[in-house]
Parts: C-alpha cells; structure tokens; sequence
C-alpha cells in the first residue's frame, strides 16, 4: 500500500467518500488509488474553483467534509476564492494539494509555490504530510480539524513521493470530533433578563438557521415580542411553509442600520456582530445602534440552537402555533422583471429542495416569494466571492441525495466559474439553474453611485457593462452538455421552470430580465 | 484630486496605459478616475485569471507592464495561476488589489482576507498605501519594482479609503528603472576558455532568446561547434527563418538528459540550471550529467544578449551566413493529427505575427514545422498553471500592434479559463485561435503510466477523460462572441486557418483530433 492508499483508506474511514478533483502530474497516483478504495467517489470538475465551490455545497447539505484534489499552488489559487467562501460559512472541507516530491522542492521547478503562504489566508487547518506512514493520520487530524467546531477549511499537503511510497505503519487513521459544547452557565440567564427588561432584537447566525434553532427563536420571539433577524448571506437557512420566519438583515448598512434602530439589547446567536459588508464613505462600519448593549448568547464554537432552546425554556416561552401562512404566489404572466421571477420561484419550488443563492440584484424578490413555499434550504454566498452558485449546487445536487437543486444565478457571477456546468451534465446532477440575465454588472452600477464615485463617466460605466457582445448564457450551458433555454417572458420562464424540475438532470433557463441600469 | 486619480496619473506618466480589469465594490473610485485620466485604457474582463495571463501576454509583446485591476483576496485568489505563471516569466506587471477602506479592516467583514500571505507567493514587489498622498510615489515604486532586473509581478494593494480621498501632496510619481548590468568582467573569459577546451553545451533562456542574443548564439555556435539549445518555455522566443534556432530542451526529463549527455561544460545565459518539470519515482530530478561543469555566463539580473556578444567577440566568431532554411512545409490534406495540425500552422503562419502556445501534447510537431516560418514571436506556459493560452492571447494582442495573434489552445487547458475569449470579441481583437481537441487530459494520460502509478483503472481513467458529455468548444466560443467552427480534417483546417488570418478581429477553430489514448 502506498500513501496515496493510504490516504484514500482513511477517507473511506472517516466517512470522506466524495473528492471534487482537478488533477496534475503530481496526483497521478492519488487518482490511480480510486481504483483500489471504491467507497471514494472521484468527480472531475474542469476548473479548480468548481472542485471548492462544490465541496461547499456538498459540505452544507450533508454536514460532512468533502475532499478537493487540486495541483500545486496554482490549483489551490484557483480554488481560493470558493474556499474563502467556504471559511466565511464555517463548513468542512478536506483541501488536498499535490506537490513536487519532497527532495524535488530544493530544485524550484517551474510549478513550485509557496501553497502554505495561499493556505495561511484561508485560515484554516494546514499540514504537509512528511512520510507515507504518517499520510493516514494525517488526513484523520485534517477531518476531525475541519468539523471545529467551527467548520473550517482544512489544507493537507501531499508531496508526490510521499503519495507513491510504500507504506510501512498505517498509523491511527480515524478522526476524533470534537463535541460541540453548551454556551456557558449564566449567559442564557442575562440574556433572559435582558430580553424582558429591554427591548431586544434577536440576530441569528450559523447553525441558529436550521430548524431546531429556529424554532426555538419562534417561541422566544413569541415570549418576548422581540424582532428576529438573520444575517445576511446564511450557510444554510431552513425555511418554507409552517418554519418560523426570520426577517433578513438587509446587504445594505442604510436599510440595516434601519432594522437594528431603536434596539436597546443585540442578542447574537450563531452570528457575529453586524458589519456593513462595504465601507462608504460617509456610512459607519459598525451597524449596530450607539448605545445598544450587545450580548453573546452562543458564538460558533458553542452549540446556538441547544443555547437558544435553553433560552426559551428559561423564558417560559410555549411552543408558539405554527406560524400561520400566507398563500403562496399564483404564476406570474407578462413582462419577465424582479418582481415577476420571484413570483415563478415562489410558485414552483418544490419541497425539500435546495436552493442556491447568486441572484445579487435580481434576486430581491425572492425571500418574500418563498417563504411560504414547502419547506426547502436555502445557501447564500457567505464570503461574496463571486463565482460561488453553479459549484455549489454541482456538490449540494451530489450531497442532496436525489432532492432538486434549484440555482438562481445571474450573467455576470456565472461567467467566473461557467465550467461547473460540464460536472452537472456528467454527473447527471437535477439542477434547474435560472440565470437572471441583465448584461450588466448591476450592484457594481449601483456601487459606483453608492461609494460616491462619479457616476457619470462613460469608460466607467463601459467597465461594469456586458454587453457588445452580449453573453449567450444558453449556448454556453449546451456547450458544456446542458440543455437550455432562453425566456423573456414570466410565461415562459414559468412554463421552463416547471419543465425542469420533472426532467432529471441538469437544466439551464437564462432568464432575460430588463436591466434597471441601462 | 482623489487617490484613485492621483493613482491613475502616476501609471500614464510611467507608461503603463491597459490595465486589465475585473472590479468590485472597493475599486469603483479606480473605476470612475477612467473617465479622469485618457490616456489609461480599462479592458473589462469577466475572470481574473484573464486580467492577469492578459497583462501577462502582454508585458511579453511589449516590453512594458499593465496593470491589473483585481477586488481583494479572492480576486487576487482567481488571478493567481496566470501571476505564478508571469514570475516564472519574469515578466513587469503591476498588480493593484482593491481592499476595504484602512479603517474597516477590523470589523473583519466578509471579503476581508489576507491579501499580502497571497501576494508573498509571488515573491515579488508588495505594499499596501496606507494614505492617498503615497499613491503616486508607490504607484511609482512598484512600477519600477516590476521591471526588475528581473521582471517582477508588483502587488500594490489600494484600500477603498485611500482611493476615495483627496490628496494633499502628490509626491513623486515618476519611476526610475534600474538599468540592466552587463555581465561581471572575467566570466566571459572563463567561459570562452572552457569552450575552446572542452566539449560545450550553451542552454539560452529569458532575454537571451530574443534576435540579438539568437544572432550571437549562432555566432559562437559555428565558432566552437557547440550545441545550442533553449529551455522548455520560453518567456518569448524569436524565431522563423533567417533567424539561428536552438534546440528545445524536451520537456521529458528522459529526453532531456540524452539532449545534454556528453556535455563537460555547461554554459547557462539567462536560463537557470536544467531540472526535471516534474519529479518521477525512478528519474533523477537534476538533468546536469555528472561531472559536467556548470558555468553561469549571464543570470537574470543581468544583460543576457549583451554577454552573448561579449563571448561571441571573445572567441573571435565571426558572423555566420544567414542560416539556410529549409521549405516551409506544403498545405497539408487527409486526417487531421499532430503532424498535419503542425504543417497546417507551418505552411500558413503570417510574418511578424505572435504565437501563444498552450498546445500540450497536441503541439509536438509545432516547432519544427514552423521553424521555417517569416519570422516571428513564440510564447509558452513558463509556469506550468493550466489556462494561460487564451488570456495571453488577450494581452499579446492589445500590445501587439495590429500583428496577428496565433493562439494554439487544446481542450482541457482552454476550460480553465474560457471567459477570455469574451475580451477578445469586445475589443475586437486580430486573434486565430486553433483549439486542439482529442477529448482528453492526454497528457496526464501519459504522466499516469509514466510516474509508476496503475495505469489501468477505469475509475483513474475517468478523471482523465474530457466526455459523457463531449466539449462543444466552439459553441462555447460563438455563446462569448466570437465566430466559430469545428474542422476534423487537414484540409478543413487550412481553409479555416487562411479565412482567419484574413478576417479582423477573433475567430475561434476547434480543431478535432483523434485522441491516442482513447
């Protein structure tokens, strides 16, 4: 058995069992070991960006790290930007990053890099495994790293001569989790207090998202009468018809600085204090009202829905009824516009699917519309790296076991990573993909008025314009194997969208919807 | 005046006037000062890894730099690949991120990420300006950073507020560009005594592959009767008939050290010591024969072409008759391969015109089917990071001059970075890309087998294999703008090649050829 063996046996031991791989010379033999560890599934994915992306998604759904396999430090580059959303999602990864043999570094070939530099920004768990002896256990200290508590990106290194020498001593290839500990004693009851003295808004982060936390924040929401926000990009947000209802703390510091007036107490539960995501030149940087009292009722490393349970119970909060709903949108018909695309999202997304968020400016319809749709998940791009929708629902369709994958996209985020597409039709993943196309840069043409820049400019505005010539968004997903279709209608996009979702496998409707800023 | 204007004066005054751009929120005020300073061109560009190989290309065709425009972390994370590949070049660039404004860093907002651990795998010129009044005089800096000797990417980091503020004292904003030495006194005696004494191998590199530094070579080739040869990806090769044409240094390390066998004395201008690409269980990393003496004529720092002459003279070589040449190869007819692929390009190769090479295990015939060609400029992957070809293409045409640019791309390497064509289309550049497509990452197929890994697994095999579904490379190329067609036989492709080459702006040939691993 030789490293690479090794490495793929612990996977499989750990529960590892799925590697998104963009693979070079120097991984020839981790890819030759797929063959004698059939529990590890291999998923080619043209672009190493897709392999991240899509082992956030996969991580998000499942609650498990997926492995990447990318090459050198130019592949773990090119994986970066999907891996720093990742570390802003707090989830598990297994990163692998091939590298020159370890007597071949002293002679500074032309792929040698510093990928332990590239992995510092990520964060993370990092380590270069040193002999084939110690390639398992090593991989079991990177999974155990990678659950935290928080999740984070762990970064292994595997030096090819390391990867295709014998094994002589397995060593202890199994991971220890760490148990996700309570919040500690006496918080809940100050905040408790805190809560029936004052007025208090509660902000929800994190794990706070999934049902459990959510429902108790219901029954605190119910005891208290205190106003419940989530932060503005979750890692996952359990949601739908029936499951308490969090308002969103609103992308723009304005809107959210509104939200979070008048509060007297921010509890945080899962989530970090709110920051604006941008600086402007005349907007504070901290959201957070002057004088308001910020308390911590569970951070990441603490378990938020058990602390946000305790809370409840020390409220005496009752198990609210159900939240009531309201109908769901009828089909939208005539002109194809924010208002009417969310209308056909809210319509048609069927239960238990996952939907992944990189609608940006398009998209603001779209919580409202849903939220009374049947129960679903709903990922955000955490880090506002762009490029982050189609890799991920490439890893949540592989993750989601046979639930749809329901992709808002948008024409300039998909042009980061368009080579997901190919791994969609490879793998015959049931992805509806709606891409909202308006052939501009649209938040950066309301950034550029925002930050207050000179809006006026004609090479400025030629810099966050797509068109001359514009992107044909549906050749590109056939080119890549994925039948599409272009609508510019609500009709359409509605009679397309249904006809999605009861075709297995992947499809793609570019949605044309009128640009606000053109 | 702003930091953002004071910035983009600073880059005309240095003659740094493209900058290739993919912009976020933090850089709209480097957006706006477009319209402030005319003579800074912006091209947009829908990837980073294409902003970068662009100002990559083309600092080669141009001798100067551009300067990029890239949003934090993870855009300087997506720009990575074709940065590693650009410092193997030693190639000028200025590298500006954008990053949050000074005093919003601590609030560790979403995109917040380490961009200076990034930027130190590049091993080059960083700074970060800390007030708009330095942004000229850094600007300055890192120009003149970038132009080495030896060329250098140059990561300056412009924080939102030093962008936006006004600035006081514009400091000095003018570049001094360190002059390149010639080589010590003494090596060049030492050098041409060794030659004369004993059995040489010259191996060029960098600038001495340029024509003066050719003419010399060949002069001191049929003065001493020494094998002349050029490392394996040159930064930019001179080449076409007239010109004197090394021998490539094969990029198997097998051929490599039968290439340099027999050598006692190595003498190195402008290359470094010759090592294996990469390293093989039973291959020797270090391709130096034993007992061969390596002799360092010219480093990078120094004036490569300048110590070629100087030795020429020193051995007293006169200058040797124009180098006969040979036919160019005639129009080749019948099935489409690697042989008639590379008469296809030998026969109808235009004077003057760029070649950017990304043809892998395609382009094996290239070289020797166009060394007869009107002369002309070759450029390689120095690097090794997959995904150079097309944004290379991008910055050698903008640099270019109206010369025609001769992309020859392959399949797997373009799905890296298939957004550049876009640019290509936008900006209406003279580009023929000849994509060769045999379904696979055929040269991985081959790495398999050579480094000692199984070679036989399917589920191996399958991480290799570009189908289920089959790439519609040009479908990807027409659905960015550009004209297309897919040609599978020698004759279709040089009609398409000779309709290209006479049609402005870009157009896109995927060339079919069959796979010898499939």
């Amino acid at each position: 058995m030789n490293g690479a063996v090794s490495l793929l046996g612990a996977l499989a031991r750990n529960d590892v069992t799925t590697c998104f791989m963009n693979p070079g010379t120097s991984e020839m033999h981790f890819v030759a070991a797929l063959d004698d560890v059939a529990e590890v599934r291999g998923i080619l994915c043209l672009f190493e960006g897709v392999a991240s992306g899509a082992a956030d998604g996969f991580a998000r759904v499942t609650g498990r790290p997926a492995a990447t396999l990318l090459h050198l430090g130019p592949g773990l580059g090119n994986a970066f930007a999907n891996l720093h959303n990742a570390r802003r999602a707090h989830v598990p990864i297994l990163n692998i990053v091939g590298d020159h043999a370890t007597y071949h570094a002293r002679y500074d070939a032309p792929l040698s890099s510093d990928i332990e530099a590239i992995a510092s920004a990520l964060d993370g768990w990092f380590r270069s495994s040193a002999r084939p002896d110690d390639v398992g256990s090593d991989a079991a200290a990177a999974i155990a790293a990678s659950y935290g508590p928080p999740g984070q990106v762990a970064t292994l290194v595997l030096p090819a001569d390391v990867s295709w020498s014998e094994v002589a001593h397995p060593g202890a290839p199994v991971a220890r989790r760490a148990i996700v500990p309570m919040a500690p004693d006496g918080i809940v009851d100050e905040v408790a207090q805190a809560m029936r003295d004052r007025k208090a808004v509660l902000l929800l982060g994190g794990t706070a998202l999934r049902a459990r936390g959510l429902a108790a924040a219901g029954r605190i929401a119910s005891s208290t009468g205190c106003s419940v926000l989530h932060e503005t990009f979750p890692t996952v947000l359990d949601r739908g018809a029936g499951v308490f209802a969090p308002e969103r703390l609103n992308y723009l510091a304005e809107f959210a600085t509104a939200q979070l007036d008048g509060a007297e107490v921010l509890v945080l539960a899962g989530a970090a204090e709110p920051v604006s995501f941008f600086a402007y030149p005349s907007i504070a940087s901290r959201l957070v009202p002057d004088g308001c009292e910020v308390l911590q009722l569970a951070d990441l490393v603490v378990d938020a829905p058990g602390a946000l349970e305790a809370l409840a119970d020390a409220l005496h909060a009752p198990t609210p009824a159900t939240r009531p709903t309201a109908d769901r949108p009828g089909r939208p018909s005539g002109p194809l516009d924010t208002r009417s695309l969310a209308a056909a999202v809210g319509s048609l997304l069927p239960e238990g699917c996952v939907v992944v968020d990189e609608s940006n400016t398009s998209g603001v319809g779209l919580l409202g519309a849903t939220v009374d749709a049947p129960p679903h998940e709903w990922l955000t791009n955490t880090g506002g790296a762009i490029g982050f929708g189609l890799p991920a629902a490439v890893g949540a369709a592989v993750g989601a076991g046979g639930r749809r994958v329901v992709c808002i996209e948008s024409d300039g985020s998909m042009s980061y990573t368009p080579q997901a597409l190919w791994t969609m039709a490879r793998e015959g993943l049931d992805v509806t993909v709606v891409c909202c196309s308006n052939d501009s840069y649209a938040i950066l043409n309301y950034e550029l008025s925002r930050v207050g820049a000179t809006a006026g400019g004609e090479r400025a505005k030629a810099m966050l314009d797509l068109t001359g010539p514009t992107l044909d968004l549906a050749a590109t997903a056939r080119s890549y194997g994925v039948p599409a279709e272009t609508v510019t209608t609500a009709d359409e996009l509605v009679v397309a969208f249904e006809k999605s979702l009861a075709t297995p496998g992947p499809s793609f409707i570019n949605a044309r919807l009128a640009s606000i800023f053109r």
